[in-house]
Formats: C-alpha cells, sequence, structure tokens
C-alpha cells in the first residue's frame, strides 16, 4: 500500500498557462475524492500578484467537500501564508518549503536555503500549536536549475534540522525534474538511516522523461508517498524547459498492475482526464488515458 | 555499461502516419552511428503491401554507411523475408519474432504462438549458416491486447524452446506498453535462472507512461541491452491506443545520469531529435529534447 498525494489543484494548475475558476478547482478535488484520493495539496497561501493563479486560495477552501477522512494541505512559503492558512479552519495540513539551493531559494521564495530552513521549521510549529499537522518539502533536493548538481549531504544535513521542528513528513522534491533512479535510491537510502522515525514523501516532475522510474524507486527504497497530479498537469507548454508534475493515474496503473495498492480507482481518474482536458483546452501529458484499460475490463471499452 | 540498440527505422518509423523518403530513414541511421549507437534496427523485410513503410528495405541496405564497427540488424517474420535480408550482404543480424499469445501471433504474422517459435528457430539457423547471427524477440511477453495477461510460464518456456536454435540473444518485448516494473523484475529474474548462458535484451514501449521504469528495472534484473527510438517515434497519433518506442535520448539521459554508461552522446541525440520532428513533421513524445540541459554544459545554452 502507498499513498498518493493529489498536486494537480495547487502545483499542477499554478504553472499551467490557462487559469481555471475557483468552482473548476473545487470539481478537480471532489473528482480525486471521488477517485479515493484521501490527501489533497488544494492551494497555496501566496502573494496574488506572484501567483495570480492562487488568488482564491480562501474562496477555495471555503468551497471544500466536508469530509472527515480527507486531509487538505495548504501550502505556504512565509507566516503570513500560513496565518491565512491557519485562518480558514479548512486547511488540515501546512506544506512548508525549504529549498536545497541558495539561488533558487532567493528566486522562488527570496530567502537563503538556510533561512528557508528557518522559516519552515517556524511555520511547522505554528501548524503544531494550532492543533494541526506541519510537513516539509525540500524542494531542488535532486537539481537546481542555476546551480546544477545538488550534494546530497546537503540535503541530508537539511532534513536533519527540520527535523527539529517535528514535521509529520519530509518530501524531496525533483521540481525540475532532473533527478535519477540511482540518485533516488541513494539520497532516499541515507535520509532513511539518518532519520529512521520520520515518514518520507517524494514529488517527481516527469520534464525528462523519468519521473515514473523515479517513483518507482523512491517507493522501493522507502518512502511511503509519492505526489502526484491528474493528467500530468502542470507543464506549460509556451514555458520551454517546464514540465508537469508525474501523472496521477499513470502512476496508480503502474503501481496497481504491480500489486501495490494505491486505494485509487483508474477508471474514475481516466475519465476525470478527459474531463480536465476539456476544462484547460489541451491534451494532457499523462499517458495512461489515451490508451486503451489493460487489462480489458467489463466497465470499459477496449 | 549497457548497450542500446536503435529501433526507431524500423519499429519507429513502421507505426507512423508520415511515410518518410529512403534517403530520411538513412539519415537517421547515420546520425544515430554518430551519436554512438553501435547497433541498429534498419528495416524489416516483410510484405510491402502489409508494411507499405518498408517497401523501401533493400534501397536503404544499399546505402548503409560501411561500417565494420556497427550491426545492422534486420527484421524477418518468415523465410523468405531472411533470403531477402540474407541477399543484401548488408545485415549482420537477423531479428526474429516469436510472440506469446496465438491471438497477436496470428494478427502480426498469421501463426501460432507455436508456429511463430518454429519459424524463429529457422530463422536463427538460417542466419548462423550464413555466417551471421540471428537473435530473437518474443513479442507480447508482457500483455497481449486481445488476450491480455500473459503467464510468465508461457514466457519462459517459448524462451526455453527458442534457446536450442542457439540465438545470440533473446529479447522480451512489451508490444502494446502494459507492462509494469514488478513484472519485468520477475520474468528476467525467472529467465536468467532459466537460461544464464543466454544474454537478454528489453523492448518496451511508452504506451501507458511506464516504459523508463521498466527499462530501469530490466538493467537492474540483468538484462545487458534495451531498445529504444530517437524521440520515442512510432506513437502515431491518429490511433488510440499506439504509442511510441521508449525515447532513445531519454534513456540515454536515465542511465548516463544516474552513472551507467551507453557509450551515446545525448547532445548529438538532443540535435538529431529536433532535425526528426522537422521531418516528421510533429513534436515528438520524448521529453529530454524538449528541457533545458541538466546541469548545463558549456557546449549548449540552458
Amino acid at each position: 500500500m502507498i499513498e498518493i498525494v493529489e498536486v494537480g489543484p495547487r502545483d499542477g494548475l499554478q504553472n499551467e498557462e490557462t487559469n481555471i475558476e475557483t468552482d473548476g478547482k473545487v470539481s478537480l478535488i471532489e473528482r480525486a475524492i471521488v477517485a479515493g484520493v484521501r490527501r489533497i495539496e488544494v492551494t497555496s497561501f501566496v502573494n496574488p500578484r506572484t501567483v495570480p493563479q492562487m488568488a482564491d486560495a480562501e474562496a477555495v477552501c471555503e468551497a471544500l467537500p466536508n469530509r472527515d477522512d480527507v486531509i487538505y494541505i495548504g501550502l505556504v512559503l512565509n507566516q503570513r501564508g500560513a496565518l491565512r492558512a491557519l485562518a480558514t479552519e479548512r486547511i488540515d495540513q501546512l506544506g512548508a518549503v525549504a529549498v536545497a539551493s541558495d539561488s533558487f531559494a532567493m528566486a522562488n521564495q527570496g530567502q537563503t536555503s538556510e533561512g528557508s530552513v528557518d522559516v519552515a521549521g517556524q511555520i511547522i510549529e505554528m501548524a503544531r500549536a494550532a492543533g494541526k499537522s506541519g510537513q516539509v518539502t525540500i524542494a531542488a533536493a535532486f537539481g537546481c536549475p542555476f546551480e546544477g548538481e545538488v550534494a546530497e549531504g546537503k540535503v541530508v544535513a537539511m532534513a536533519t534540522a527540520l527535523a527539529k521542528a517535528q514535521p509529520s513528513e519530509i518530501c524531496l522534491a525533483d521540481t525540475i525534474g532532473a533527478g535519477n533512479p540511482a540518485q533516488v535510491a541513494s539520497l532516499i537510502g541515507r535520509l532513511r538511516t539518518a532519520l529512521p522515525q520520520i515518514p518520507l514523501r517524494a514529488h517527481f516532475h516527469n520534464t525528462r522523461g523519468t519521473g515514473l522510474a523515479n517513483a518507482w524507486v523512491a517507493v522501493q527504497s522507502g518512502v511511503s508517498t509519492i505526489d502526484a497530479a491528474l493528467g500530468g498537469l502542470g507543464g506549460c507548454p509556451f514555458a520551454p524547459g517546464a514540465a508537469g508534475n508525474i501523472s496521477t493515474e499513470d502512476l496508480v496503473y503502474m503501481f496497481e498492475r504491480a500489486g501495490i495498492a494505491t486505494g485509487i480507482d483508474l477508471s474514475s481518474l481516466v475519465e476525470s482526464n478527459h474531463w480536465l482536458g476539456d476544462v484547460m483546452q489541451r491534451q494532457l501529458p499523462g499517458m495512461v488515458a489515451r490508451a486503451p484499460f489493460f487489462p480489458a475490463s467489463r466497465s470499459q471499452a477496449c
């Protein structure tokens, strides 16, 4: 059994050229729940001038289905964002972000790498003080768009520092989709040894086609949760080098066929992929939704 | 070190809507050689009425670069094809095909599965008698488009029967891109145990997004060679359910970044991807050629 977190409503839509309305975002979230997803990154509480796609964060939260069995994550980059997220009373979990390289930390959130660790720790503590959970993602953990290689030791040291704030989970993110399976196995192995008590999550983009290979190896190496976006949302076709998250439905196909349960229904995801393609007015990069079902089932035409 | 066989000129182009001229095929082969590929499936000797894209098999062979260090494979499905391939005197290796399910064997080559094993054995023996090498691919080894699941024991029994003809190599092909990494590890593990003396090759399509994950696990499980096509050629965009081979450049990126040498230059492949996209008049599915180089190198703009 592994857990898949649907990040399409936040990481996916934030990087799409087409902005969709609040009710479209809520429909995407509702569809994920119907398919069986039980943890969803629903929005981010960031500066609406910098990220206009997420300007409706509070409105999305107000419209969230009232489900005790679903964990709603709000991404926050600073204390101001954390206060906004906690004020909604609909966010169950804060997701903080520390960045593994200084130049990407400055570009993404105006902090040094070390500064981002400090702020992430504060956000986790704010979440816990409010009776919520807080987890943290180490962005650019497998490579930086400006600095290139990121040393494994740097990521392990950051995770060790972040662990002091008692996050519910640490996530390693391949923000630019540069990682490879050997690196995934090595880095996750080192984290498992250094921090055996903390659950690990992994987040991959399919920028260079390696996303599912990395996800497979991450699970084999001890990660319990993988992020994914319906349809592989997020790759803006107009921005060279930008590519989407790994596709939720491709990931579910791979794991379920390999005998690793996800709790998510593939047919339902495929139907939502087609709906989302209509909403986004483009063919989404996920592959399974374009292929015949395998093996053919009675509920689906082959 | 692993070996990558470029199959774009045959398996790729055979499944494209756009037919390209003989000189375009030869340019593709020349570009693969320049990039460092040393084994190439250059064409197939099949009925030109059934597969018009390969009607110029002899013309392609006549125009092949004269290279002692490159192995040219001709795919053949019967003795007539084998005689044609051997008559060219430019084909170094015959590639025969046995099919793991009866219904796909009938659709693909008008034989039962058992009949395809017999004919493949005869082709391998014809190759050896002519002083060439002969290898065999077991098609639909990970699933059949008509019958669904294919039993592992069936594939192992076929490989054992085929081994009697002394092929230089046995290849397992996921013809419809339905395989998953657990299945790849299991089936290749069983073949390694049953036939420890025979080199194994694997052939994956990216129909459901799992191609690179399967290729990674295949190499980890003991395969020495992987088939791939430049650009992920072969997925006809007009045929629902058809999708291309795994992309040579994505595969080279993954293995080289993971410290597993391929002998192939990624920059050269990326340049050829752009050339081939112009020739085919479509954006090819391979991802690396659309992404910035990582890590950025002086020879490439990032």
